[in-house]
């Protein structure tokens, strides 16, 4: 498709507690995502990428909807869809955790924020855990709640976010540890915030607990942000693939293991053994994959928009894996992708080529994030 | 919003087997429904309506994603997730059936196609009930498969539905039962056919079972179509209020139970005495429903989008119940609606307030589907 085409909102693709605001901001584009409105433009993608780049931004990303798991058998049920143990996990701290189905394969790839041994929140990717984690409880007769809480992350991304964020919450943030979270009062009442969030340029999540209460966090943001350039922003399709963020759905589905994605490191031994889906990925490790996630630089002018994948070609027309994201990267001076190439060919500096519709291009293959 | 913003298409934004023919065939607007692409404007919603109830169309409706129960204890699962018998299920029948969560919530409203006692297609509403199922089925050990197969309906939708399928397959279609399915061939292939779909203008859908085929089984429909006048089209606001069919997410969520959307009489003693929620269900049966989902006509002129609900108030300014579909209705010169409406207010002929925005307007509550 040459020009996007509009979309048709309903009560369906749920707004969230920033909606009023972003759409005030003029954004210009949304995707739906977990079945809410999640902005994608706002002056262009590459002068969101700049701004991103330099100052800071506010992000409505209440789409990373909740699921809540409470009560005594909480840690056990997360356990049981993770390979990453959650052992050493503390009260205060944010995991990525791969959350795969029974054959091994990427469901989610959420942030387990835990609170408690009792209480954890899942930051979800675009997928309905809610009810993979409720079936669960349910069929397993777990004693825990399964919901999805009124709570709504606002990013706040950009290499001024602990300036912007000092200023409002005092500077004990700035001491705040990466994948950390600790309350900080906003507007007179107590926010989860996290140092975390999905560009690489630094910042926080807002976990706001309250949709009444969005549009006031939202308005002390841009008040004390004005000396900062401060402006509404969103996940830049840019900077994540620079980043090395990868998106599920885009760049993985069920199709591909953790271990594919280069999240073996998050699978362990012990949490393998108890997990759902864990023997498969055991078995994995022992053989190794297949295949691998890699960055690659394709040549050539700025490429198309990738709405389905791009077949990776060897030098005899065989396909050798598949682009899931690329854009021309400002800063880089070539286009960046996101792509899964098979063994023969995940070497850095492999050349392969790329089929983008009607042409073959070379591309070479390299580490994520870019360098 | 005022004019739509525009949608960001992405890989995971998932195409169709026949989304190239929907962009060529000029689709303007989409929403993403489970996860894909569903198209929601062709010329106009409202030429999109008066051709759909003169004509035939043909729909993509891919995004009612199927997710296959497969296995001995098939049946036993899906009956284990709605209230509605299955007992007296024939291997040829569709039931729509309300999914409930553990509190009785409606959590999805699909098509259960049996076509064996082991083997079912649910195609669903908007929500990922692939995990529900999966999640139910692996904790409680059910020796059954639940997985997304690799089939998406195609709508054949208006009253010279049966005309134009019967040029492809046959006369034998014109003896399809409404809710019953059948083998059909088109193109060389077999598929399941069904006389279903989500119009009150009569027709089928097609389970393209195969991906590949798509833009085969479009070709064919479109060439035999030409001399019904047929078009592409999708589920259209207007028609779908005026025949009373509810949206899931936008009528009810999981804050509704099935017997205060009308769905009471699916609502079955022995099936909800072992299904998950029955509970809570058996229980408002016995103590009745607070509030019922009604037609409304609203007083004035053409009413703006309804992204949002409205609320309904009582002659003294109390909330009372809420609209959440509202269109104008060329047919019935006036603007139709769905709207949930509380005890006090609910029967036929009683008028209420409803606020759109800042503005009051009368409206009539009455049955579903106008008449």
């Amino acid at each position: 498709m040459s020009t996007p085409p509009f979309l048709s909102i309903s009560r369906r693709t749920r707004s969230t507690p920033f909606s009023r605001r972003v759409t005030e901001a003029g954004a210009k584009a949304y995707t739906v995502y977990n079945r809410m409105l999640l902005p994608t433009v706002f002056e262009s993608v590459e002068a969101d990428y700049h701004h991103l780049k330099k100052h800071v931004q506010v992000w409505d990303v209440s789409c990373e909807r909740q699921v809540e798991v409470l009560g005594p058998d909480a840690r056990q049920l997360v356990q049981l869809v993770t390979p990453r143990s959650l052992a050493k996990m503390q009260d205060d701290q944010c995991y990525y955790i791969p959350m795969v189905n029974d054959k091994g394969g990427m469901i989610n790839d959420p942030v387990a924020v835990k609170i408690s041994d009792d209480r954890f929140w899942i930051s979800l990717a675009d997928s309905d855990m809610l009810f993979w984690l409720k079936g669960l409880a349910i069929g397993k007769g777990l004693n825990v709640d399964v919901f999805e809480p009124d709570v709504s992350p606002l990013g706040i991304q950009g290499p001024k976010s602990d300036d912007l964020m000092a200023d409002i919450v005092g500077d004990r943030i700035r001491t705040l540890g990466f994948f950390r979270h600790a309350q900080f009062n906003i507007g007179g009442k107590d926010y989860l915030v996290a140092r975390s969030g999905w560009s690489k340029q630094g910042g926080f999540e807002i976990y706001l607990d309250g949709s009444e209460n969005g549009e006031k966090v939202w308005d002390i943001l841009f008040d004390a942000g004005e000396k900062y350039e401060v402006r509404p922003g969103c996940p830049n399709g840019i900077e994540r693939i620079e980043g090395g963020l990868l998106s599920h759905g885009n760049d993985m589905t069920e199709d591909n293991s953790p271990i594919e994605i280069g999240l073996g490191k998050y699978c362990h031994r012990e949490a393998m053994e108890i997990c759902i889906g864990g023997k498969a990925l055991i078995e994995e490790k022992i053989s190794g994959p297949k295949q691998l996630i890699r960055g690659l630089k394709i040549d050539g002018d700025r490429v198309p928009p990738c709405p389905s994948p791009w077949p990776l070609l060897d030098d005899k027309g065989q396909k050798i894996g598949q682009i899931t994201s690329a854009a021309w990267s400002p800063d880089f001076e070539t286009n960046v992708a996101i792509g899964m190439v098979a063994q023969d060919h995940w070497d850095h500096g492999n050349t392969v080529s790329v089929q983008i519709d009607d042409q073959i291009r070379k591309a070479e293959v390299g580490p994520l994030p870019f360098n």
